[in-house]
């Protein structure tokens, strides 16, 4: 095999002896492991695990039988599983509508190569960022719609994605409420910023309900996108404080910059692996320091 | 008048030269001002003002006459106010259940000084904490509650606290629903700790909660009780980050170190005149550096 | 006076009666104190205010006859004071080196007017970041530098902004030590984002320093560059939590994310006119809910 | 082997398959791996592991045989290590002088269960606190000390910790510096709280020189104690943020709650084997949730 980092997730139910049958596993088809992170839930008897291993000459097998033979190995332990041979970025498509920070910071970070992807295409239901997009050199389509024109405009967004396979997309403040037929086929695909700490304020206008209820702290969450709203896995939140002194106005200047990076992060956890999906909860394993 | 710190907490409608006015008022009784803190609403047109003056042989005046002359002004400005001589403490009740932390933490400081009030006894319907005020030599009454016993309970409360002429109840982790009448007969005089981060899981349960929706953050508010279960003013939150691996157990280990600063610092902020509190909403000015 | 927000700026020994005295004069001339923000460090017998006016109809006074009245004031409480009419924006430079986080943030808020300046240029001692001010439409000056062109490049950068006008100027991660001369000239105008929260870390090589050390935190701040290097007026701080798993790498990768924050945040309460420095302390008033 | 948790402490240069050869050496003893945290330096080519087995009748060996082929296994890997079977509770001498708030944190968290060790005594070179040991039933050994009777009472200190066979030692705000003969005696044994965020304010007063710095950040480091002041290995920080309203005064009381939170947090850490000392820095793996 080629010299590169192979990553594998690991979903199964907790069994004695799973540890050390997977490590063993990857020693003797001669990988070296940079990183294995585990998690057990014992309260619901299930094991986790994200494995990190660099390949080089003494790694014989190609990656079809490295792959048909962890498959062997998976069907006894019941493993779900999931391998990124780091060879080709992920494609992705960001979402958004009025708000630019979000844009702006997925974008520079891009550019920079801070984001290990490949954003192929700013997609709006406004023309209004189409300057932002122009400014990174990033293709953008404009794509309006009405509560007549919904369906239609999904499938004008699901032509698009599909034409240029993109395997993540990134609602970057995008204001629409995406139809269960949408999310069904990007299903643990699409990330969504709220501009609230969920559960709190789930749904419209966070910012102005926080003021009215007179919280002392402000959050974003972001999270995956499922059928019911605002409700999919959690993968980053953050929090800053605010005082009586705080505006409508003024929250949601301050909550765009925790929107910011809650994001950013969310959006590199994903593009780094590093998420494993287990019902409505996502658990996020930390960089390692490799 | 004799040296002492006058703290004035204000409220009125917005009005063109009420800071004039406000601070000429005192500075031609013959005070000094050590801080004049002030906040205006302009959304709702509204001005809040804590003001603290220390006498000295230059104040003529006594205190009834201040109170007199000040009453004067309050009415040409719809002011309504609270003054406070810092001549007396205010004396404290605590009510808990079963949970002992924010109990320990409270008498801690009440022992070294750092609350500035007298705290007279601890409330419990359970034996279980009699133990801790004993330690720290604050009286303890056992007050057992069922569904049928309620009414009478808090009859019993109500004598206690009125006998002793009781200026704060502090809900530290007192796990019962107080009666709507109990509540209003101690308006603005009972502060809570709710194991989260309000409104986020209201009521019961929120640690399960939290670890069922897979948070990233946990946190905690102290707030005064209203009839609106966990839906009083604000006075103080705070929030920890967890990950997946936290259970139920953790993070309500994890929890307790957030409510027994959250709700000191309420407590704190309280005690020493910090609070207006206005509709649903407290206005907290922060400590200054006298 | 035309309709406008007049800040006034105000530093003075402690004095009874001051804040009557100055919320007095406002009055009388007319203003409408839309905030009064005031801290008397009473350890050292000075006070501070930072006060918000309207002016409207009912105001008389020209701009001059203001300043002259106030200054017979100013003269009896021996207080320093600046204004600010809010007519024209600061004009700011963006001194930059290598690294892209802090000038991308800066010039995104610029762009979507979230900064209160009009930023006039950015100046690099490399060509690299040329392309980033061309992005935002903002000239691009190339100086460098040398050891032995030092001097000579300093008076270019002077030529340049003097003859611009520059009111601020932001050292975006500009890492060369300017000379003791340059900063007289600039004094209180030269903001620096330094990444690490200081004292910790002074000089160079921070994050390197931070993993050789083994701290669990990492942080930013920013400051009034001063002769003595890292050590004027401390305008933000921020700090993130970090693991043994971190290398200098990721560290720096953490760190670019508080410095972005910390250094938009300090230039922000400069162009709001929230900070009054006094010896080696920046004091910094909080906005205010107008 | 009866059921218990086992836990090995792990310490190697970084050789291919580590993890596997570790994990099975436990599988095929017959423990159940209930978690194995694994960290590896890789610019200094480091393994550390920290490994959690339960043991059931499928364990055929007793402790002896185990440890027994645990040091061949580690001989061939140059392994430093330890265990600990979680059978007997550590012993653990609290160290004060003035300073209430740490004392009172650890012994209530030790009275309610929550700190897994065993406090024998408090120490202390003043009597002011021997009525906080009281109140929670812990003996008090008074050991005052002048800079004439240094070593002698240091003599005493050592007869009392050995006689007790202490394994940890708190310096809980003990404010006197241990000569470098007993750190040794008692190297990775002593756990000390410093009151600033190291390696900022290093040495005496730090909340002072945090006011004269102007910083807007105050923290707290616990870190084991070492020959070189406050340049032990760090085990945890926090931090706080802090206004110019502040004075030494307050700092002092905002310090003293981050210095409580973060002793309270490494002395679990370590009581946990938790933590792994690396030359000065402490590997501080995360509390798992099994």
């Amino acid at each position: 095999m080629n010299p590169q980092i192979v990553t594998f997730l690991i979903k199964c139910p907790d069994k004695k002896g799973i540890i050390s049958a997977l490590t063993g596993f990857f020693f003797k088809e001669g990988f070296n492991i940079i990183s294995a992170q585990q998690y057990t839930n014992s309260l619901e008897g299930k094991f986790f695990m994200r494995i990190r291993l660099t390949s080089d000459d003494s790694v014989a097998i190609s990656k079809n039988q490295l792959e048909n033979k962890f498959s062997d190995l998976a069907k006894s332990y019941q493993i779900t599983w999931k391998v990124d041979y780091g060879s080709k970025k992920q494609k992705v498509a960001i979402l958004v509508s009025h708000t630019s920070h979000n844009l702006y910071d997925l974008l520079y970070r891009h550019r920079e190569g801070e984001l290990n992807c490949d954003v192929r295409m700013v997609i709006s239901n406004h023309q209004k960022l189409k300057s932002v997009a122009d400014m990174f050199g990033v293709p953008f389509h404009y794509a309006p719609v009405t509560a007549e024109t919904k369906s239609e405009q999904e499938n004008e967004l699901t032509r698009l994605l599909d034409s240029h396979k993109i395997d993540l997309i990134v609602m970057a403040r995008y204001m629409q409420i995406l139809s269960a037929g949408f999310i069904d086929r990007y299903q643990g695909k699409i990330i969504n910023i709220h501009h609230s700490f969920l559960p709190a304020f789930q749904g419209a206008n966070p910012y102005k309900r926080a003021y009215e209820r007179g919280v002392k702290l402000i959050g974003a969450t972001a999270h995956y996108a499922t059928k019911d709203l605002d409700e999919g896995p959690i993968i980053e939140q953050g929090v800053e404080r605010v005082t009586h002194e705080c505006t409508p106005a003024s929250l949601k200047k301050i909550g765009a910059d925790i929107e910011t990076l809650v994001l950013a992060k969310a959006v590199n956890f994903h593009l780094n692996n590093q998420v494993i999906v287990d019902g409505n909860k996502a658990i996020v394993f930390p960089e390692t320091g490799e």
